[in-house]
């Protein structure tokens, strides 16, 4: 009843790939080897490593992998982008967007469902996109839902039946929630998005979208050099072109609007130039 | 079955704009550029540029807008105004009023459906009115529905499917306890609707309503200024506009009546001269 | 169809009376303006005041009043009589003696199910009684519903549809309790029912009650003056009522049995003198 | 309708005999005035005056009466005895006897009947025994039925129909639990059911007894003086009945073991002279 | 009816028989009176007053006694030995062993039904065993089954219809616990099961099992005595009968495994020569 | 009827098989008296020991060990080797991972099945595996399902029926949660798991895998030594079994890749030297 049961499985890469592309619009921005401080490139090769050992290793059946990092620093985009490159058959997304209103039990069958039809086909990858939102997390109490909690902790851990084999990418923003749950340590490895920090990086964004010229982009680094803002704000990926689009939008006032917005994105510390230097040199 | 979908959606402006248009009875006062700290015009002009950010931007495709202040601010009346005058084919009001005895997987389920409903309209608005009474927050506990607040926390961040685009309005009077859930980060950006704390406020507001007469109107501002009450009480939009009517009802003494209530908004706080100087002006 | 919606309204006023009723068994004593400082006849002017308001005015559907004192004080009397008293065709008593044993939801439908009875009549007084056990609160822990009390903090703000006016008179003995819940906030405005601390007021509610003589009455006052009580002690009016009747009833001992009573409801105080001054003067 | 109504009353009398008569196994003591600190005798005097109230007042329809105490001074028997006393024609008892592995609404469900059944009684008596139980009470948390509390709470206060007339006894050794929980304030009169504390009142206890003979009695008294226990230890009555019952089953040595048992009550403070007299003269 | 009441009770010694026999498997070891510190005959001659009490007397009609101490102390032995010994003619016991994975009105009833079952004859023995796994206690929490408990508190106290007595014996190991919830007052009496803390009555022990012959058991006595761990170690009689059989498994090394094992009880305290005579002598 | 009982006995021992043998996959690795202080073979003799226990003792029908130690020390190989060495003809592993998704009386009864059944067979080991996930622990509360909790209480030490005698092996990470929960003592025995903390462990490890060559093993042990580590790293066996592997995989940077990994298990600690040589001599 063997093959029964691999019958049994879905064509489910095709499935998937509508929702995993729809988390990558507008394909990824290519960061070369300049951006090292923004190692997008980097942490998608890593990726690659990951995939190619649960495909060749004999003893290791399931590799688990978390990319966590502040909001909107690509990670979503990260892990959709390693499943999808990976060309395993099967490649599913368990995300809290298709469960809203799911009670808890409803959860865990769902996730519990993909994981079985992944043990099925010989080589898997399951992305378990914003955990915190998968075990209901709010740090007001803290509340959450141990019983997903319960099913993750064992799920991430459990070891396929034989010759199958499953590589699992979770993506969370709330790395230290998960160290007060013990999910930390069912990991194998961690991978952190980064937070754009630089004024240069910035430009290489803005060169890659066809929405300023270049003396537009030119005017808006140099009032961004000018205001002392480099190394002295935060933001992620995602913000920063939704940033870009909404001040392209006004006419007249492109580059003023859009200095406006990364400055005020700025932290406030004191004597920031020693701290910065020891973070990113 | 795309158009399919496309008639299955009810002509949802029809329906909700009995409701939005209650929110807003007898039309708001335009606040012209004089009066500058109290910036109701700006606020709604604001909202428009998001509304024409979401029908032009190609990348963008949802928005989401937090109006916070304190009670009777007028946050709801903003938000259905926004909501209407954007005139997009999708307007709906997410309001706890029409929720009253729902449970939370009711509540969920109907707020769902408005989502899915709005991602069949090529252009929405969703006004989600008052979101601290749709999470049953109360501050002795604290207490609420974490179940209902997980389901925002997704719905408000979830990408409508392809040439879907769908503005987020909410509208709340406890912004730090949104911080407190994590659900402030939530959203794009934010707008505070303003307490009223001059007297030359009251006397635009008096002018635009046919409660009092001139003399009448005067004496009030004369003897407010009297009475040192000017930048040293906090009224509310709605408040203001109850309490005139109250005091027009009684015949004789309408002025004193007036002025007695402004008075018992007073603040105390201790050499308010400074510390309201440093705060509007 | 507003027709029929009209005649669906079964016929309130009658329905209610018996409860209301009820509420002020052997009508309400007369304090004339002698008694100042224990101020019934004042509470029922403003009552009728708020009554007048919602008759006349055009912009406010809805006013919310919260009566509020210590337990005793009268409070479910006064509401029941300003609401008797308005003569609207719709007038209703919500109580939780008509609730025992219902669970949450059952309470909230039939609340809001009054509510919308109520928005159903052009004119319409509801009297929410005891409302701490309507969310049945308890100072230990605290606990009370959170869900009862969300339904509140929305009905009582909730406007009704057009041309439909309601005024709301809630009651309370836990002042402090609302507060906590953010829902003192919710009502327009607010009278405290007094706590009766003078002999002079004594001897007034003795005069009008048939159970003590001339003679027995002087002596009672003789002997409370006697014994320092004046403004040191604390009852409500049901319990000075009761207690009245119970002394009574000993054929021999009555005004000794009284003053007993009285002497027990006396307040430990430090120099009370001067603090009574100020509060009662 | 309403002699039907009066039909429906079952001959609630004869049913609850049966259960307050083994309240009273083996009829009360009687203890003369001589042992005045140790009230029995006035408790059951007070009682038969609140029964003469409930039966003559005009206005009070409903007396509520609290016998508290600590465990096995004999509240139960007190309040049973009072209500047999009263010869009203409905009698009963709310007892958590009657009513283990009731849920909350089950229990609430059959106490609001029994208020109800008596409500169509002219004259009624109602026994609460062991509210701790009722509202299934425990100091560890603290834990116990706000659901079954707040149906209390109301209920000891609801207002019987017209010419209906109620007398409610509780008993409790839990005081201080009813404070915390606000309900001693629903309560119109409290009593206290006495712990013994003399030498003399056992001996005045043992007369009444048939078990130890006059001079067994004698040395028992004898011995309990030389040990300096009077004023020293404290004892319930129910306790006492038993501890007496046990010593006389052993033969040979039933004063020195009653004795002992006594002594093992004696608690330990430091200058208990001084204190027991301030205490019980 | 009465006598059709008695018939339905089905032969209950016989059904409980088995379970209590196996609590005490391998009979009980008699300790004479040289053992007085570890007074397990004594407690069973207390046991056995307790059953004439509850079989003479004619007034108490249920007599309850708490065995309590630490984990393997011999508790439920006991409890059994003294319920089958009194030869009623209902004894029956209430064990968590037989209630797993029951809900909690499960318990409840089937608890109930057993006190029921028990009213029907004319003298019963219920055996309570281990009250902190029926109440479902844990000291992380604290937690329990409060609904449970409250149960308990009312059945040990109940008093059987006429003519009806019954001894209930309760064990526990938490006897902090008991008091607690409250639950230590319920009980008449109380009896600590010991735990074994001398060599001489290991020695007393090992004479009574066919595990080792003379020669050894001196040979291991002498090891402890040299080892200082008289008075110095804590360990209870089913332990130690576990102890030595593991012991006596190893051909070889049957004393050293023995004496090692029981070092391993030791409790380290500080001078406990003076400790320990205080409280063994 | 016993007979019939037996006979419904499913052949377990095949049922289990699969389960168990996936738990120690690749056979466990031979360490020999040269590794002393990671005592992998001793636990398995230890093991060995119970086992016959169990086979012949009369008089002891149940023994209980836990196995605890750091996560990835081989608890679940250790107990799985133990359990089907054990030739017992009843052999079951109860694990977290074979009911993911069942909610709590679910999960006891399958439980409580199992140990029922085994209770059936002669002689018979039952593996719970990770009891921590068993009873749904978690540290942040904490929280815990303790109605299973309660049932794993009772079950550890219920004593099967006569002639039926059990094993039971329990895993656990978190050894002080047990402690907090009362679960430690219900257990006979304790064997703690070693973590790796030498370069000669590893060595030895390396030499039994065929993924390294001997010059590579060399290299890698000679680099460990270099830096400091031995005695500074913490590592379990299986974690160590899957850096082995990930770091064969590359095949250029094979050892420099391995002793990157071991590194990153290094543990901060002030002077180290001392506290490892108290811990390990
Ligand atoms: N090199 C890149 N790496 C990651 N994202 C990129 C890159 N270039 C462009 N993007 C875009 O940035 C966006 C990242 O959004 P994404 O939802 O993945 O962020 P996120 O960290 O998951 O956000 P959240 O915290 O809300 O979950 C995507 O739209 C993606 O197409
Ligand atoms: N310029 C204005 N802006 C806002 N509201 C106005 C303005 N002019 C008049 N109003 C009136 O003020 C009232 C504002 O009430 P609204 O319910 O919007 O306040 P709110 O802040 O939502 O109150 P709440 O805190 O109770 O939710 C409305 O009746 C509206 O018609
Ligand atoms: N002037 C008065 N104002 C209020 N009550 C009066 C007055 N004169 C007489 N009474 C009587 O006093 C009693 C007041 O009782 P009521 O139940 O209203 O008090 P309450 O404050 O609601 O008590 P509780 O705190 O128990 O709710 C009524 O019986 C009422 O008839
Ligand atoms: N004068 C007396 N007053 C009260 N009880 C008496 C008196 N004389 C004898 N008794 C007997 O004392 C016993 C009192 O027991 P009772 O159950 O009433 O005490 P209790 O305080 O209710 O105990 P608990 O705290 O357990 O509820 C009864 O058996 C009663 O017959
Ligand atoms: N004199 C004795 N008293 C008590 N138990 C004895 C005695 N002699 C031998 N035993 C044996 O000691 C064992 C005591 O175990 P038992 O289960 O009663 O202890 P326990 O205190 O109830 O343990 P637990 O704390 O686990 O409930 C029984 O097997 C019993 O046969
Ligand atoms: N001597 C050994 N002892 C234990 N395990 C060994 C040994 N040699 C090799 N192994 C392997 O090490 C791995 C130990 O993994 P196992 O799941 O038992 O660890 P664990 O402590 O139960 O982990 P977890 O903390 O995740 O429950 C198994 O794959 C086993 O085959
Ligand atoms: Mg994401
Ligand atoms: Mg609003
Ligand atoms: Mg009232
Ligand atoms: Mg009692
Ligand atoms: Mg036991
Ligand atoms: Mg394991």
């Amino acid at each position: 009843d063997f093959k029964a049961a691999l019958d049994e499985v879905p064509p489910a890469f095709g499935i998937s790939e509508d929702e995993l592309q729809q988390c990558v619009q507008n394909h990824l921005l290519r960061f070369d080897e300049r951006v090292q401080y923004c190692p997008y490139q980097k942490i998608l090769e890593d990726g690659k490593l990951y995939v190619e050992q649960v495909e060749h290793s004999t003893r290791t059946q399931v590799v688990s992998l978390l990319i966590h990092g502040a909001a909107n620093t690509g990670k979503t985009a990260l892990a959709a982008t390693i499943a999808m490159d990976s060309n395993f058959p099967f490649v599913k997304l368990i995300s809290p967007e298709a469960m809203i209103g799911f009670n808890e039990s409803g959860k865990i069958n769902q996730i519990n469902k993909i994981f079985n039809d992944a043990y099925k086909s010989p080589l898997s990858v399951i992305v378990l996109d914003n955990i915190e939102r998968l075990v209901d997390w709010v740090g007001l109490g803290p509340r959450f839902s141990n019983t997903v909690l319960q099913a993750l902790l064992v799920l991430v851990k459990r070891k396929p039946p034989k010759n199958r084999r499953l590589l699992i990418i979770a993506t969370t923003s709330q790395r230290q929630m998960l160290e007060a749950m013990g999910l930390d340590s069912a990991f194998d490895d961690e991978i952190e998005a980064p937070l754009i920090t630089r004024v240069d990086t910035i430009g290489f964004v803005l060169q890659q979208l066809d929405l300023f010229n270049d003396s537009e982009r030119e005017m808006a680094l140099y009032q961004l050099h000018q205001s002392n803002v480099d190394r002295n704000f935060e933001i992620g990926i995602k913000k920063l072109l939704m940033v870009a689009e909404v001040a392209s939008q006004s006419k007249e006032s492109k580059v003023a609007k859009f200095v406006e917005s990364i400055k005020s994105c700025m932290i406030a510390r004191p004597n920031y130039h020693a701290q910065t230097k020891a973070l990113e040199m």
